[in-house]
C-alpha cells in the first residue's frame, strides 16, 4: 500500500550489484509513526531479533519473516541440522501466532526434499512465493469483506458512512500487503463506499495508535483514534456499524486468539447487536485444536511494554518515558481468546464462514 | 490514609497565624506518582481550575472541592448573586458526576437560610461537615464491602488470596479519605485478609497506573498493574475473584455511569460469573433519573489527554510526550454507562443493594 504516495510492501527483497543473493528489507515498525525507517535483515539472528522485538509483527508477516529467516540461515549452513536449528530458533520467538509454525513446517517440508546446494535458492523461492500467496489471500479477504461492508452500506441513508471499529493493527503492516482486517476497508474505499474507522489505541504497544492510524492516514481513509476503553460506549450509542479484527490463531471450532482486549470488544459488540467479524486467512487457522481458551499458549511479554512509552517530546525529539516507577509489579499478557459464540463470521480467503467447525470445513474440506 | 507513613486526607484546611480564615489544601493529583505536591487553593477560580484540570477528581472529592469553592467565593462576595454565580461556575466544570450538583444544591440551600455576614463561617462549616460525612460514608462502605470480601475469602483454600479487579481510582484520593471501591480492600487488610488488586491502567488519564498503584503501595497492599485490555482475559482464566469499582452517577434503577471502560469490565465479569460490585455512596445516586444510557450526559474531554502522556525520561526528569502526530483525530469520552443488569450489587453506606429501584429504595425509603 501507500507511504507518501509510493507503493511499499512490509517485507521485500532487493538485488544489489556485487551481491550474489538478494537482500531482505523490512520497515522497522517499532519506529512508526514518528520515523519511517527501512532495515536490512542480514542474518538468521537478525530475523529472530526482528520478530522478537516486533520490528515485524502481525501473524502473517511473522510467517513471511520466518521464511526469509530460513533463507538467510541457508546461506550460512544449508545442512539438515542447520535447517532444523534455524526453524527451532525462529519458532521460539513468539508462541501464540500459528502462522509462524505453519510457515516453518512448510519451508522445512519443501527444503528437506531439496539438495543442500539448492536450498538457498529454494528457500528464497519459497519465501517469495509465500509473500505472493499472502498478498493474494489478503486481497481475497478484502473482496469477501467488502461484500459485508456493502450490505451495511446499503441499509444506510443516502451519503451514509459505514463506521467500522478495529483493534490493534491487522493492516498491510501486519501482512505482506493489503492486510487482513483492513483489506475490506481498502477495497471499500476503492469501491467508492464512505468508511470511517474507529481505531483502538491497543495498549500496551499501541499498534492502533502507532500503526493503524499511520496506514489509514497514508491511504486517505477517515479515522478517529480512541482509547481501548471507549469501544463499548460507542457501540451503546449506535456509533459502530461493525467490527473487523485480525487473528493470531483460530481454532477449527472458530475460537479466535488475537491481541489482548479483542475479547472485550467482542462482548460489547454481542451485547449491542453489532456484527463482529474476524479476518482469518487459512494459515492462521490451527486445525489441530478446538478449545481456544484451553489450548492456545498466551505469550507474556515484558513489564517495560506497559511501563514505558515512546513519543516525541516538546523539542520534537523521540523520547522514551516511564509512566510508573520501576517498583510497580506489572503483568503483560499479549493475547486473549474470543469464543466462537461471540463472532458473527470469519472472513477467509475462500469466503465467509460462521464461526464453527462445520462452516469452516465447508470452505476447507481438505481439513476434514 | 498513609503517604510515606503519615496520615493525609485528599483535601483539608489549615489555620495559619496572621490569616483570619483557614486555608484550603489539596494534593495535586496531576503530578502523582512522580511528585507529591500540596497545593493551596486560594480562590473560587482556583477551585474551578482544580476540578476542571483534575488536580482533584473522583466524584466525592469533586463535591468536597465544590463546597470549599463556595467557601472561598463567600470570602469575596457573600451576596445571593455571589452565591448563585459561584455555584453556577462550579457546576459547569464537570457534567457527569452528580455529587457536584448534590453538594452545590445542599450548600445553596443551607446558605440561603443564613445572613450574608455569616456565610463565610457557615460555608466553611458546611464544607468541613461534608468532608466528615464523606469519610463516615466511605468507612461504612468499607465495612459493608468487607463482608463481601469475607464471603469470597471463606470459600478459598487456606492461605488463599482474594483477587480483586478495580478500574480507575476510587480510593481515598477520589474521596476525602478511605475511598469507595478501595475502602473494602483497606478494611480487609485491617481484618487480616490477604488481598491482591488487579489495577486497570485506565486510559487515557491513567488514574489506575498513576493513583491507585500509588495508594496501594503506600498502604502496603499487594497489587499488579495491567492494561485496560487485560481484565477479560484474566477473568476467563479464573484469576479474578471479584470486581469493585466506583461510580460518578448511579440512577435510581441501578445503572452506573463511571470511568470509560467500566462497562467492558462489567460485560467480562458477567460472562465469566465474576461478581461485579459498585461502591456507591448515596450522594452519587441521582434519584431523578432511571435510564443511565439515555439520561446521563457524558463529558467529552480534550484530545491531548489521549495524545500526550506524562512520565519520567531517561534522565529522571518529568517529561510530556506526544504518542501520535497532531493531525490524528481523537475522540475522548470520559465515562460510560454500565446497565444495572450487569451489576451484582451496589455497596452503599447503608448496606448492599441489588442494582434495582426496589432494593435501592428499601435502603433509602426517603427517596420513594
Amino acid at each position: 500500500m501507500q507511504v507518501d504516495g509510493k507503493h511499499y510492501r512490509s517485507i521485500w527483497t532487493e538485488r544489489v550489484s556485487g551481491q550474489v543473493q538478494p537482500l531482505v528489507c523490512i520497515i522497522d515498525q517499532t519506529r512508526l509513526p514518528h520515523d519511517f525507517s527501512v532495515l536490512e535483515i542480514q542474518s538468521l539472528d537478525a530475523a529472530v531479533g526482528a520478530i522478537f522485538n516486533m520490528q515485524v509483527r502481525g501473524a502473517p508477516l511473522i510467517g513471511a519473516m520466518a521464511a526469509f529467516g530460513v533463507y538467510l540461515a541457508m546461506q550460512v549452513d544449508a545442512s539438515d541440522s542447520g535447517l532444523s536449528a534455524a526453524c527451532e530458533k525462529l519458532l521460539q520467538t513468539r508462541p501464540t501466532a500459528v502462522n509462524l509454525r505453519w510457515a516453518l513446517d512448510e519451508v522445512n517440508r519443501v527444503l528437506s526434499l531439496v539438495k543442500e546446494q539448492d536450498r538457498v535458492s529454494a528457500s528464497l523461492q519459497f519465501a517469495e512465493d509465500l509473500c505472493m500467496a499472502d498478498i493474494d489471500m489478503c486481497a481475497s479477504i478484502g473482496e469477501h469483506g467488502l461484500a459485508l461492508i456493502k450490505t451495511v452500506y446499503a441499509k444506510k441513508p443516502a451519503n451514509g458512512v459505514v463506521n467500522i471499529l478495529t483493534h490493534c493493527n491487522a493492516g498491510w503492516l501486519a501482512t505482506v500487503d493489503w492486510g487482513t482486517a483492513l483489506a475490506p476497508i481498502y477495497k471499500a474505499q476503492a469501491a467508492g463506499i464512505s468508511v470511517h474507522v474507529w481505531v483502538d489505541e491497543t495498549r500496551p504497544r499501541n499498534q492502533g495508535a502507532y500503526l493503524t492510524t499511520w496506514e489509514l492516514n497514508n491511504q486517505g481513509i477517515a479515522h478517529t483514534l480512541i482509547v481501548d476503553n471507549a469501544g463499548g460506549h460507542l457501540m451503546q450509542h449506535g456509533l459502530v456499524d461493525m467490527c473487523i479484527v485480525g487473528t493470531d490463531r483460530t481454532t477449527r471450532s472458530g475460537d479466535v486468539c488475537n491481541k489482548i482486549g479483542t475479547y472485550l470488544k467482542a462482548l460489547a459488540a454481542y451485547d449491542n447487536g453489532v456484527p463482529f467479524y474476524v479476518a482469518a486467512p487459512s494459515p492462521s487457522i490451527d486445525w489441530t485444536i478446538r478449545d481456544g481458551l484451553a489450548e492456545i499458549p498466551i505469550e507474556q511479554r515484558s513489564r517495560d511494554e506497559v511501563a514505558k512509552l515512546n513519543g516525541m517530546n516538546a523539542q520534537q525529539k523521540a523520547s522514551l518515558i516511564s509512566i510508573v516507577p520501576d517498583h510497580i509489579q506489572i503483568r503483560n499478557d499479549a493475547f486473549d481468546t474470543t469464543p466462537a459464540r461471540l463472532i458473527t463470521g470469519l472472513i477467509t480467503e475462500r469466503g465467509i464462514a460462521d464461526a464453527n467447525e462445520t462452516d469452516l470445513l465447508a470452505l476447507f474440506p481438505e481439513q476434514a
